[in-house]
């Protein structure tokens, strides 16, 4: 049983990330982090009968334990659901010293981190992710959320955690279909910033869709360290951290346009680097063969490849919204080869090519 | 027509504040800040009215510039008013490049911060304050909030603001009650850090209350430095910012249990300060003649000296779910000398002394 484990280089708000399996039980850092203190685990329904028992004896030290059961999906990553935790938080008498626990996957990991970001204007909170998805992304770089019924993401904060632990375990219980939107993101790490990763998925996509162990673990800790480094360079996304967008322009757009919860949030994004690969190379960045690579690569981890059959305005009207536009005028994050990526605008005439090129 | 300005000296989130006469008509610090932006203007539809028109020269640069105008009064400073906010700011696709100003009270002051605070994990904001007590104390500082139905603030985040601007004009249509409050964190200031200002500020009280613009652009430009200091020194509040909690405990909760509104936040603080003195003195660190003066200050004011007619355990129970509180057990901020706080738990005997003494 091998744990990996790296830090987070982020001053005084560094935090390590502890990847492993059977971590949950018992795991010293979670357990000093606890003592002592009022902890709250938020979790949902799904996540929390198979998973929180767990976490008992590495909370044990804690003056107070509550669990707050949230309902299970994206529909639920809201203003709502987060009055409920405060309302709890409040009732229980919680104070600035507390400590909240997000046992779940990226809804879950996202709506604890804000609800610690502002609960009495920030408290401390873990990462305990229990999808692929959230394990090599969501759960590390202090990104927090909730959507507004007006767009994905658009209300958040800023806010690290102060561990993050990654159980293997958790995933053997995760539909093909998440583990899949899980490698989305992990093929994005390889795409952006190491080709030589990208060539360990690829070689191990079988094994990571049939849960192997250690092919799982050397992948998350290399999406893991991707990303640290990434967040270590640029913690509020004024600039290289954007690129960790790629296929993101159209992936949002996607989710959006089809209603959230109707592709998986990595299944946008499979089909959106596939739309910004093509658009890279008609804007004469990368060959026509890497693009080929990418696409080949998304469709083997079982990922759609196109987008929706939508013209080229309904594209362009849901893209300007993202968090990345400005002005109304989206950004894309383009390969400037396999490994290095930009953000920047883009001219019609392309977008609207490429958009034909891979959608319908 | 004197324009005082000072600095809050916070490394990359430092910022200027502008006090003086006319100041909100033509300020060039704002016109920079403005200039090419999407800018939203958020205030009530009192102040709205009575000043949102004197901006428009300062904003005349702005790309875009909407006014979003909330209801009047504390029972507006909670999620629905936010959530207006962020619909807005949504529809006219407002991006992370955007500039909110807040234009009006210590209400839209918080609220407006607030939104910047977490509007796509982080926009800029302004703060225009226009009551006496948001001039000396709200807007300076970067804390910001909503309340929740459970507790003040008690939803929030420190956000610095880019600039204050306090103009003195505005504070001619405040009803005196509202003067009043605002003179309540002056006194304060003066008690918890500068024993002179105190003096100053008992020699002027009847020009204070009569809004003469000397009087109060000294007393404002001298309360802000107070103020900005203590910020500086401890901008997260983990230590000596917590003095400027002085008053508040028992203040928060005699808000609290009159229900919000009631009493005006200054008139609340006036009768806490008497009664966090009182307790000080019970304690052993201030002599009775202390409690006299501030009694005296704070009744010339125009402020309330004693608490509701309450038992100490209501007292108790509405002051455990106070910020300042840990795990239950309610901390104050007590005077040690005139000039210098101090935050610590006390014992039941002296404060339900104190509690006595100064209630009813």
């Amino acid at each position: 049983m091998t744990v990996r484990e790296l830090h987070v280089p982020l001053g005084d708000r560094s935090y390590p990330i502890v990847i492993g399996t059977g971590v949950l039980a018992g795991n010293d850092a979670l357990a000093r982090l606890a003592q002592g203190r009022q902890v709250a685990v938020v979790t949902n329904d799904t996540v929390g009968e198979l998973y929180e028992g767990r976490l008992a004896r590495s909370l044990a030290g804690a003056a107070v334990r509550v669990s707050i059961r949230l309902p299970d999906g994206e529909a639920y990553k809201n203003w709502a659901s987060l009055d409920r935790v405060f309302g709890r938080l409040l009732q229980e008498r919680f104070d600035r010293q507390c400590l909240l626990v997000a046992l779940g996957g990226g809804v879950i990991g996202d709506l604890t981190g804000f609800a610690a970001a502002v609960y009495q204007r920030g408290v401390d909170f873990v990462q305990v992710p229990t999808t692929l998805l959230a394990q090599v992304d969501s759960s590390v770089g202090g990104k927090t959320a909730i959507n507004h019924a007006l767009g994905k993401n658009m209300i958040g904060a800023f806010h690290q955690p102060k561990l993050v632990l990654a159980d293997l375990d958790t995933l053997r219980t995760l539909p093909a279909r998440e583990l899949s939107a899980g490698l989305a993101e992990m093929i994005k790490h390889g795409a952006i910033a190491d080709p030589d990763y990208l060539t360990q998925l690829e070689q191990h996509l079988a094994a990571l869709r049939a849960c192997d162990a250690t092919a799982l673990g050397d992948a998350i800790l290399r999406s893991c360290e991707i990303k640290a480094a990434v967040v270590a360079a640029d913690e509020r996304e004024a600039g290289v951290r954007a690129t960790l967008n790629f296929g993101h322009t159209f992936g949002h757009a996607i989710e959006a346009g089809l209603g959230y919860g109707t592709w998986l949030h990595g299944e946008a994004v499979g089909a959106g680097m596939v739309m910004a690969a093509d658009l890279s190379h008609r804007l004469g960045s990368i060959d026509a063969a890497v693009v080929a690579r990418l696409r080949a690569a998304i469709a083997a981890a079982g990922l759609p490849v196109r987008g929706p059959a939508w013209p080229f305005e309904r594209y362009v009207e849901l893209m300007s919204v993202d968090k990345k536009a400005q002005q109304g005028t989206p950004k894309f994050v383009l390969l400037e080869r396999l490994g290095k990526a930009r953000v920047q605008r883009v001219p019609d005439a392309p977008l609207r090519e490429a958009i034909a090129a891979c959608s319908g």
